[in-house]
């Protein structure tokens, strides 16, 4: 059956073979900024979309899996997480789950296009609901630029929120920035970066490893998680420290019953530390 | 953008708004037998595509997922498992996979389309290579009818690899059918049935567990697993015993090192089992 043009459809990449659709009700927003082409749409069931390049960045109904999978994991890591640096996350749906945690003190976080924020302020103001939490402060700006001059062991936690490695985040994912966040982190500093789909892009994964390991973040580790509207449906993220005890979880500090969390708990966390026989072997940890 | 004719997609129902595409290079069969239509395809990255009544079965590439989740859990799981039932499977992946265990003694399948297992044979040569293991068992028929004529405690574990809940398929998911399941497994037995989308499907899994409850099988734990071909990418299986401790895996036993898997280890049994919040509360376990 062909899908007519009240779907909206991304196909994965142009050699992938994979697409996911999701059925409009209208299109609600159009803008190309200076740096991407941004699309809001109100879709049937999943709520409202928001569509940058072409590629899904969220629907209402299914960025609790990401957002939470992107910030708890790592702040139940940490052993005292207080200052916390978010690249790209223009949304704000990392920004509310960090904020959550009341040992957090001060979250910065650089996005480049500042549209993003303005149309998710418009678009999903429930993810905008910590923007005026006192401990936030937004810069617009490019965060490789920015962690070129971080001060070193400025930072407690790293969280990469960006798209995929191709346009302006391809600097995200290689080895002067990850050595930048290096610097910037302290010893039991720790980055946390979304890592694509293990079934699909898995060699982005192996590189991302490789580049991450030169620039000294000598250990890391995937969290696997359900994302059903990203290609394949099956996402991770990686942690990245120094040294192994770096990312082993603070097991019996996580208390998620003030947090009112949808998906995460400390099951959920180990569960998905767990990684496929397939992915063991292409990492090679 | 729109899919032309050269993508293959499956809508997971007339009012879910999602759907999942895959290209294809060519359709190789096609055939209506009395029970459904089903479609084979050479896709363009997913290997042979097995499709029934419009709704993709499995890929060459992704179903390892599907059927390493649906028979390694349960049979580490029961305390020693020997005789297994398997109800539908008809394109023999867990077969396959439950006789990697060497202490299997006897596995019937009953599948009621014997040319789901036929095509399987010719397109799939690699899913049936135990089709002729001496304790494989086939019995090409109505497995409603067959678990009601079962001799109490005769079977340690059923595997209900079927098709969603409508069609041929609804019956396996009723409370008269489950009864007899409890009836044929023994007091340690399980019944491992695979359970849908987590996200999109949820009512379908309360309903289960409600009518298995009704039935006799009083306790039972979800393994949730990526399945990027299903809808949504996320994908659940559930196990139902008649007692808690029925359903506590044999963690000091589970030695995979011989079966040679891709997906499954102890740390993804444990990992698989872990709920999100939503779903426990949902669940009410």
């Amino acid at each position: 059956m062909v899908l007519d043009e009240q779907w909206f459809t991304e196909i994965d990449s142009d050699d992938s073979g994979y697409a996911m659709s999701l059925k409009i009700k209208e299109k609600l927003h159009e803008e190309r900024t200076p740096y991407q082409l941004i699309e809001v749409y109100e879709t049937q069931t999943f709520g409202t979309l928001l569509v940058i390049d072409g590629c899904v960045m969220l629907t209402s109904r299914d960025n609790f899996l990401y957002h939470e999978m992107m910030s708890h994991p790592a702040l139940f890591t940490h052993p005292a997480p207080k200052r916390v640096v978010i690249i790209g996350g223009g949304d704000c749906g990392t920004l509310r789950e960090v904020l959550r945690h009341p040992g957090i003190e001060h979250v910065l976080q650089v996005e480049i296009d500042e549209r993003v924020t303005r149309l998710s302020e418009r678009f999903f103001p429930e993810l905008c609901t910590a923007n005026t939490d006192p401990r936030a402060e937004f810069h617009f700006d490019d965060g490789i630029a920015w962690m070129r001059e971080a001060p070193a062991g400025s930072v407690d936690v790293i969280i990469v929120d960006s798209t995929d490695p191709f346009g302006p985040a391809e600097g995200l994912f290689g080895r002067d920035f990850y050595g930048n966040c290096a610097r910037a982190l302290g010893n039991e500093g720790l980055l946390v970066q979304q890592s694509e789909s293990p079934l699909l892009h898995l060699e982005i994964l192996q590189s991302m490893h490789r580049e991450m390991h030169a620039a000294g973040l000598g250990h890391r580790r995937i969290l696997n998680f359900p994302q059903p509207t990203y290609p394949s449906g099956w996402w991770c993220a990686t942690l990245a420290g120094k040294h192994a005890g770096a990312l082993e979880p603070r097991w019996e500090g996580i208390d998620t019953t003030a947090l009112d969390l949808r998906y995460y708990n400390a099951a959920i966390h180990r569960g998905a530390l767990a990684c496929a026989n397939f992915m063991d072997d292409a990492l090679k940890r």
